[in-house]
């Protein structure tokens, strides 16, 4: 089967074809499932206008379903010659049912199908990201929780400062997430709009329903301009890199931490031994390769919006075909930042953290403030007080006042984890998954 | 005045004063405001719990007050010598209240202070953002609607492609500020979380009522976890700017169409004189500079989310004196914005576009799909009708059938700008701009 | 065979395997050559400084050799189980010698041996990204000098500006590679510089001779100190991706031009038509795919700097195991621009430029400075003779002088592409290439 | 005096004057010296070509140079209501010399003359920087000779690794700064090629010889195409801040380490009371803002040159007017960087350094590969050794061996600080700034 737009009597050069290729067929692969559906509404709305029959609609119906069910078997390939995912569905179509199967084609370009395929990736992708963010967070909730009366030295300038705890470390990075996960809503609703029936980005003459494939596919709404709809290439991707990239700055530093936490100069956590590596030359060495790994990988990812805007930079309106190329930016980063969370989430799950820490009379210094506080409590000025303790200090009077007594919203001894539970609840509330599963399901019923 | 922390017998080298206190005058001066606002939340907070008099409150508060109008007045400043904002306004205070006006330091520190002015500044700046945003959005629309008629060639890959109209092309501008305006506002609800009693990122010994100052400042919620109030710093910033960046990246591409339908190659609309320069050199130019500013500017804006990843990239947690000067990269971003918005507002004003521009020959084949599309409707099954008009064309037999009937949601003859304009409204409301200003305003009675 | 570091008594679990593993596989492959060469030098040296007999040196050199042509024939591979390319060839090592096949690890750390491959690789490559470009240049000379008398409007602002010519913009875009080859140098070179003997990045007892190997490796210069050379990872890699970006920037830039120039507004050229492509829905379309992929791919590449920025930020001096994934960054990107230079090269040696472009009207403005210089040569003062043109201009009397007589260097009339190519043979013969050839082949004797 | 290019009947709008001009006023006084220089030698060529009579000649000669003088005195302003740095000196001119003065804008354009001022600016700039670049270096190698005994303990993956020194970390920073100074020079190589001639980017009828003010004004060679020259624009900027950044990035991990070795948990450094500060709640506090600050704006200045490619990507070849901007992002980083390494260079003159760090038992395990090297050296197979060692630490039976033996080039006890000397010189002296003082002093006689 030659390619739809090949004209007879021109050979297409073999370096051209690898060239604009690329990794389309590994990406359209990944895009298959999701291309099935945007026919399976496309033909409903195809009958209703009267552009195809019912009797073809059931045919039709009943071998996407098949080809579905092939896809989810991991059985689903794109054959030798066969230029993308679409031509392949469209092929097998014909064989079953001859010329009806190329009707699934009316009334869109594949402009138009590549835009609903990746808005469709990008909405389960996305709740795939925010469900795994949403089990990290549970899971350092619990730690949190856990280990609420484990102290830890806190810092700022990278100089001891005031206590902390395992308590208010873990649960930081908790409440960190749910930010994040505003971000990734922000990405989602953007996947989450049909740009179904906006063809090349002119739309059609062809009298569409595009009110009624948005409610098939579980979208929350249209792109209704046709235009915009088309340049929603790109950005859609913005979005999510945008969100991913949050995601793993949140990671990233949770790994810095915890790469200065192992140092034997801090020496507050220890990771489980097949976390870490040896040296080829130092018999002494525990590495902590998980941990700085994730760190790199996260820190690259931030990088991934700024790889999208330089693709876009100053292309003016409709499509360009290098906006396929944003799908190596896309597909993989979802991979990557999963098995991030993954690894994180396995790595926290076998963290040990270290009692005791603050009895070592380095640390004594933190509790100055706590002596400041005191003083000022039973009446001494602020900045009288602050000076005392100061000369105290230089002067080597100085001795720690262990008693912690913070009760405050937030602080050591208040954690206030419900509240942020609480709050991290209602934002995966808000991204609407069920009505979209409910979707999907009742069209592959 | 000597600094807080300077001790008697070290005099500091004036060079390093320069480098390290950089541009913070001129961006205390523009926090003063927000500044004054948290001094008022907090003291009537310590007064609640016992760590002020009444009477002292009363005082204070008239006295920032008062401060308050010297800002709004334009005639606040920070004298030679002293060190910042906070430390200008309590100065201010002790001159009139004495002793009582150091009290306003109480449960604070300077990071939790910055911290609080950053968010409320934010939150502000992020506002008049987003007003300006629909404003453009607004006049967007009403172009939209003014030049449904006027068509326009659609482009693919910059070559001629299907009919289009200026109004899709206004209103596919509009519609992607809708998705902008989403990205706006995950950039105000972060700033819209209040950070104060986090102290220096480790709480406090004083039992805040950090609850109340919440309500207060009409926060929409704290940041509970003190270590990540402290956190949010940095992030806050990456938010506002990432949504700055989405802004400035649809400018971008509307000026990019703009400089390029302006050129002679092109010739679709034609920008006021005073909106293009000469040469010194050529005397036929008509050069859109300001449109190509607006590209390089919103561009260049582009990058600031990267700035700050680099900035903040690897810093372990807790306070590090270099997120100061995050201050230089957010802080300019708005006014930066803000007039590229209004100079877009400007120029679209006064846009003129041209009338009749298919009539030229050269676009009849932007009418090839209408052509297919007629013949399918006849019947002809869409590849053979698409192979049918691809000889005509390259026979020389084929002629444009100019009369387009568009007409699904979102095509030239259904622009949907009343459904887009839903969405808009729909999204601006969630902000809860109301709910803070009746907040802020209470608090100034 | 189990791995160096792994204790006893530890099962490493898989996914972390997977997580830690990465792309490794892969690329040591392409890094297998260089551990070769990197072995031959090292194991010449120890046998000179004791720590080999003489026999085993002979041996080792015979097997090393064996197993170096074994790569260039495509037949090495890393077995399952084996940790990386240095363990592979240590086991086949071992697998033929014994005992004297360990040895070839003493005295450096795997550290050393990769930041050596690594060295080893991106000199070699950026050898061939230099001859790639090399190559581009002369192709983009010569149809300078072809089509220099073939003229085009020169456009400033996107304005039509004044005469430009084929072989103006030809060799514009040879000149810019001058350049860039010295940003491809200026990697070259801190690629050139020997590593080996750094250890871990802290030196070693061994009494190596690193001037040897610096000499058998046919490297410029040391990287003497040893904690520096370990600080080089990252660096040669930042330095490599950055004059990648540099080359890609100027094939963007041209992309760009052709894309334009390819639309039906400017019709300047005519790619073949392998290189476009049609569309599925219009007839007519025949588009630049392939300008647009290389402006896509060359745009990415503009972000690989910056992603290498993002890992490195921050990072204390020392080895941290993210500086692995940086691979990742680096390596495809020599196929990239490589793959990107080819299709540049194919794509403009199969261009037609339009003849006759001028004698549109449209084009007339073009020689208002013509005219403006006309009158200066008779004497009108030049501020003068613009306001006249002007008026002319403006008030229809204006005719073009076609007589264009541009002589100076480097202009329509005088391209200087001689000069132009003795810039570019100066700075390649400035690589010394030679050198290191002649140093690998007697390696390799 | 009305701008060049304002026609007489339209009045150009406040706003986008202010828009338009932007910072350019600020930055044009810093190019006035250099616009005087380009003026001197482009006016002694067009004399040479009967384009200006000797007379008139010497004239213009005398009166540049006064402006010159005003300059260099800090008296040169740039008067209400004239454009540009270009029109200002060419108005000081006509008020002295009458119909003359205007004679220095033939055969130039504004874009000709604002490109060979960021020539000369930039080259300049450069020099500068590689000035105290090399002071740093000079510095840092005298810091390496003088603390060479000073051991510190050696990281990798943030784990005490080996034994390493003061004399090590600092000779690696020297080292660092020679690669950097290459990508300074490959900058500065492009900033000194002559643009002047090249018009507004189209060259020019007159029979200007651009060999004679290349060699006037020192430059090493002509941007020989006239279209390539005005694309330098823009690649000009972007080479100059890859060179800064890369600096930057030298002595952000300088700080990077600086930060961490202050802290509390490593103690390897002091730095001055002077650098450091204190805490307005913590009186212990001594942060070491200056390192911090230095860290924060030299990371931020990694950004500089990705900023540079967002604005210029995707502009077809000819000027831009968003051109101009990029002077924002070029002409304050020189002062930036400048400033940051002035600022190491203070602290680092003033810096202490701990003696007897590795006497603390936690350092102990540094020496295990000492021990393992020793076993080896005795004739026990490395892999061996390894074991033996790795089962004494874990069975507590090690102890360390404290007599290093590192005598290899670049090692502890070998740091070849005058090799690496010689290469940096040996850079230095390739710049060629005596060449170019030498043109500027003569055009200036």
């Amino acid at each position: 089967m030659s390619k739809l737009w090949q004209k007879d009597n021109v050979s297409v050069n073999e370096k051209i074809e690898k060239f604009t290729v690329g990794r389309d067929p590994e990406f359209d692969l990944l895009l298959a499932q999701f291309d099935v559906l945007g026919s399976l509404a496309h033909t409903q709305m195809l009958e209703s206008i009267g552009l195809l029959e019912s009797s073809e609609l059931v045919e039709i119906q009943q071998e996407l379903k098949n080809i579905y069910a092939t896809i989810q078997a991991g059985e689903f390939e794109i054959e030798a010659g066969i230029e993308d995912v679409h031509s392949q569905v469209e092929l097998l179509l014909t064989r079953k049912l001859g010329e009806a199967g190329k009707k699934i084609h009316s009334g869109r370009s594949r402009n138009d199908q590549v835009l609903v395929d990746l808005k469709l990736f990008t909405r389960s992708r996305l709740q795939e990201v925010a469900e795994a963010t949403n089990r990290l967070f549970e899971l350092l909730i619990s730690l949190s929780d856990k280990f609420k009366d484990v102290l830890l030295p806190g810092y700022t300038h990278l100089q001891i400062a005031m206590p902390s705890s395992f308590g208010l470390w873990f649960g930081a990075y908790a409440e960190g997430l749910v930010d994040d996960m505003e971000m990734l809503q922000t990405a989602y609703k953007i996947a989450n709009k049909n740009p179904l029936g906006s063809g090349a980005g002119y739309g059609s003459s062809f009298p569409l329903n595009r009110t009624m494939t948005t409610q098939l596919l579980g979208f929350q709404e249209l792109h209704y301009n046709v235009v915009y709809a088309q340049m929603s290439r790109g950005k859609t991707e913005l979005f999510a890199t945008t969100a991913i990239a949050q995601v793993a700055s949140t990671l990233s530093r949770l790994a810095m931490d915890i790469c200065l936490y192992n140092s034997q100069n801090f020496g507050f956590i220890k990771l489980p031994d097949e976390m870490t590596t040896g040296s080829s030359i130092m018999p002494h060495k525990k590495n902590p390769d998980v941990a700085e790994l994730l760190r790199g990988k996260t820190n690259r990812m931030k990088g991934l919006p700024n790889e999208i805007q330089l693709v876009m930079g100053n292309l003016p309106s409709g499509y360009h075909r290098e906006m396929q190329i944003l799908k190596e930016v896309l597909m993989p980063a979802f991979d990557e930042i999963l098995n991030c969370l993954d690894m994180t989430y396995f790595m926290l799950s076998n963290i040990q953290v270290k009692d005791g820490i603050l009895d070592d009379p380095k640390y004594d210094l933190l509790f100055s403030v706590e002596r400041v506080n005191e003083l000022v409590l039973q009446g001494v000025p602020f900045r009288e007080a602050y000076k005392i303790i100061g000369h105290e200090i230089n002067g080597g009077t100085y001795s720690p006042n262990r008693n912690l007594n913070h009760n405050h919203e937030g602080s050591i001894g208040n954690l206030c984890n419900d509240q942020i539970t609480v709050m991290m609840k209602e934002v995966v509330g808000r991204f609407g998954f069920d009505k979209v599963e409910t979707a999907i399901s009742d069209l592959l019923k």
